[in-house]
């Protein structure tokens, strides 16, 4: 089984090797996992906007990984930019969010989560996010840690301490059992383990979460539904040759 | 009061010239309307990978028109590509999705209303609009005409016939009493009222009804929240100086 | 374009124009705006009793405005008292609900929006009219200010203060990022910019609203749905001739 | 115990009696059941608008009845017209809704539960009764038998006909398993154990109910909350002596 | 009429009788009241496991007393364990959950109730049980008072002191205006009256509105659904001939 | 990775064989999977009462197996007996209910999905599940192919062709654009993927999946949160020695 985690934009060449490295150690026996980049794209996603502006190459990307032979890609944003588009555009490699799968995840292992956002900017997006999801019956709150995206890692103990922090409110005031992290650079910080230990609730890590779900998804041989995602019309009808020509 | 109409991709300027004097005869007095397009986009938007195709050039020129002192800007399409990122990159003009309008206008004309969407495609878009706007509680129906975005003119006796055949057939099977046109292009067929006359219900124009919608915020002192709608961060921490370093 | 403000009670004739010039003031170029009050009715609405007090005589005086020959008719009450009854009894008149007005708009101009109520006791007419309009998913909270409606403006400072202070607790405990000013003396106040100002989120004046609505309606070629507000069957059967009939 | 059952418009004597003369057979022994009608009102209830009429006059009875010293008062008509406004202006006279006390035991009694309104104009009125109980979940379906009213009972045969006919729809289309007489007056047919017997569903008698629902709450020592429903301000401040005096 | 309260589990003796004692004095004239335990079952209920145990000794003693002639059961825990499973294997017998009754009582009682739980333990099954009766749109809270069901008795005064406690939480903090009494225990307390007097809001006795419920049931002629709680098919269709064979 | 399948009934050693054969086979590299049965039980779960059935000696064995080592045990029922139930007597050991898995894997395939169950009476149990998993908003319909639990496999052709049928009409008539296939012994025919090439949409395999959200959860370090579902309070306080003495 081949998988792919596309990033959304320019990363530092170490950074990328270093998440490359997760990837493989967390994917199970047999499956080969390779990380992928964007040639542009916004340094980090952080708002609506951003969200939008990454689209159109990164969807060109997953097209041309579709030809390459792989089995799944993973979009490297938890806000799934463009998750559905992508799912038209494809016709036989599983598109996976990392966003959408964190949730259902969560609403299985307890009654209500809490999603912890690195900024207050994003927190209406999980609440859409939750809405198309259909899992909003479960979502106690999303709750920021105030930290900036490309701040996460630079002080991984602050960071973690932020998150132990407001996951200890949302326990205690919104009577969350369930937590997500709510930032794939959250997850690549790899530290799930340690904040489930230290507030002894499950802690969805969706860098690592997304790529089970892939595995899940290509090992019971399941494809997204093309009547929910069908191809644009003016594909299926030939009026046009290519994607490209879709843009004039 | 300055309003202007952003159309989302490359068009007939003989097209353009007749939506800009329709635009105009359906404006209030007083009220000045232009139309805009941008240079590059898709040739219609049946996909939301269309939709997301057309967001990042025209969120430029949304950037640019606000610049320019308008009031507010009408989206051209009804799906309303990118309206929330496009609100979080202005500061004091209005920007109107005609989806959103035309959704909450008819939860208040009736108690059931159906959407006729030109084709197949983009019903399940228009479920998640009604779910975004909180509005599904009076949704009776999403129909496809099964006409494509480009042919709705050609034909225009065809494309009435078949806009007043689904609308009965929304009366009668899923009881709805209140219509909406799901296409600008359908609305600048401006057939509205000889669909209204034909079937007795209300029929919503998302064009006329978008203009309208403007001027009544505009009208009102309104504009939506900067809370709900912030910059992005960058942005307003001063780590960037323009719109286009966000993209890198 | 003429269109009709219906005071539901008896009100003092001072206060009755200058509210008419208020509503003179607001009004698009090009629209006549006339106030009319019934005989007799409640002193002021903070009850559903009240509300139902309200109606018969507001009905008769509806029915007569339409044969006058006005566009469109609001309610001068945000509790809508006998909205859908009102709409039974026209056929071409447009009846306005300020409250189900304001309660889409703002559900449009953010995400999560708050009421706020001159008395505790209506607080549960809201949520009521929010259920109805089909807008909970966006409806963060109902406050009261505790000022009694016939007080409002006898001291308008200590009026705009209550409302500032329960708008900023709204927005820091039930992160509202719109408000509603929550009564038709509070809009009459005209001091939804200074708040606005002071908060720094949209809020609302239901009065203007409802008179731009209004506007929106009649300029879009809009009327509410007949098959969604039948005639009352012994109209339409022709067994009474008129509507002093039904009661018998 | 004593129960009154309050007509809400002008009734024939002799249908008067009879009524009261089913009602004193279905209540428990011990229990004193009266009818008592108002003066003045709609001959029959078959739109929102004659709800609103009969609403006052049904008021002001509703307080003269707890000076009486009944325990219960039911409102006779199944839209529950200002079933809140009369529990606002009691203290301590339970006043129950056959409406709301029908819906909420047919969500008991099974999954899927059908209306039956004698006419199509109180369809939606149903469906918004539904959502003011909190019971949608389980409302399969309004559907209308068309006979007016006070055509139910002068052709019983042909009334009992037709809802066992739309009884049967109900089953095979909407997959109802429970059904409820949607007025009054056909629960005064006294035909629920006829339909039921031929439909094999439970078949709810609201005038009957009601009466039963009564008991069960005086019984239990409950009444309503007089902090959803208290009194009108101007009542507790003592601003006012009397409820007439809220209408000037 | 003839209606029993099933104890799911080992009762002390003494305890019976008293609570047997309550029932009699609680129901209407004319109405025989027996108590009845099963030989073996959990000490009390407090966790969904407790529950699942209780249910297959239970059941076998519904089917039994369906054939000694009752009209009614009771099932003796709020949680209703098995409730739908007891339905599919009676022909005639009504059986009543005393938590579906509350919830059902409380939605029509006021605008918002809280569910007082012994434990919080139970507090999600309480959520689930709103979930399935349809009624989450009024429930403000399930709050725990922290008492073990079999301790509820032991200190009656401390178990008042710390319900009318956490009631007052509700009421200030969840804005709620009815309560219930989330355990058949605390309803055998018999305290319903004196924390309702306490906190003025009205508070439901589960043990006395069961029984109130099953009277209303019977009285009126009505029997829950066989459409929706049908015989297991096996029974149907005679493949085996007792319910003791469909555990093999 | 060690995970157990439990059969929840007594079973014919072949078919128990071939099972465990099938699941082996599903089973990724380096994840051993038993099949374990219980002594007594039903002979297959066809209503909701031999869902009760089967739950004690099932707790039982669950609580032995984790006891074993087992990191995940699958519920050998597509209607999750007792599933929460198992989960509060488990403290490290995954318990996956191949309903809930199959849901909330369709509510990401697409945007409406149908469940098919073998016969009428489990369709309201799947509403209860999907409820219960909250995802009821993407939920098109449950149906029924109308087969004993028993006849599925002696007739597989047969049952094949009833399962397409009612697929088709799933898509054609509710919109359906995913399908589960509604229990397990449907899952043990291996046909999911015959089906899912005839209707062209995906078709899950609950037996399949739910095997593979095992590995995906035990893989991810996920376990459900014992906030959600907390040990027994008499097992917490030390009242009890084990879990038999629960059960007096």
């Amino acid at each position: 089984m081949k998988i792919v985690y596309l990033v959304l934009g320019p990363m530092d060449q170490k950074e990328v090797v270093r998440r490359a490295g997760l990837l493989k150690r967390w994917a199970s026996p047999g499956v080969d996992v390779d990380i992928r980049g964007v040639s542009q794209g916004p340094g980090s996603i952080e708002s609506q906007f951003e969200e939008c502006l990454s689209i159109p190459a990164a969807a060109k990307e997953i097209f041309r990984l579709e030809k390459e032979g792989y089995h799944a890609a993973i979009l490297g944003c938890i806000g799934d930019p463009g998750l559905y588009a992508m799912r038209e555009i494809t016709t036989g490699m599983v598109v996976i969010g990392p966003g959408e799968t964190s949730l259902h995840i969560a609403a299985m292992l307890g009654h209500r989560f809490t999603v912890l956002s690195p900024v207050e900017n994003a927190i209406a997006s999980f609440y859409e996010l939750a809405h198309r999801a259909g899992v909003t019956a479960k979502l106690a709150s999303v709750r920021a840690i105030n930290v900036a995206v490309l701040d996460l890692a630079s002080n991984k103990a602050a960071t973690l301490e932020r998150i132990i922090h407001e996951g200890r409110e949302a326990i205690q005031e919104d009577r969350a059992d369930t937590l997500i992290l709510g930032c794939m650079s959250m997850g690549f910080l790899d530290i799930a383990e340690e904040v489930q230990e230290s507030l002894r609730i499950p802690v969805i890590n969706p860098s690592k979460a997304a790529l089970r779900m892939a595995e899940t998804w290509v090992g019971s041989g399941l494809y997204h539904s093309k009547k929910a995602f069908p191809l644009p019309p003016k594909l299926t009808s030939g009026k046009i040759a290519s994607l490209d020509e879709l843009f004039v």
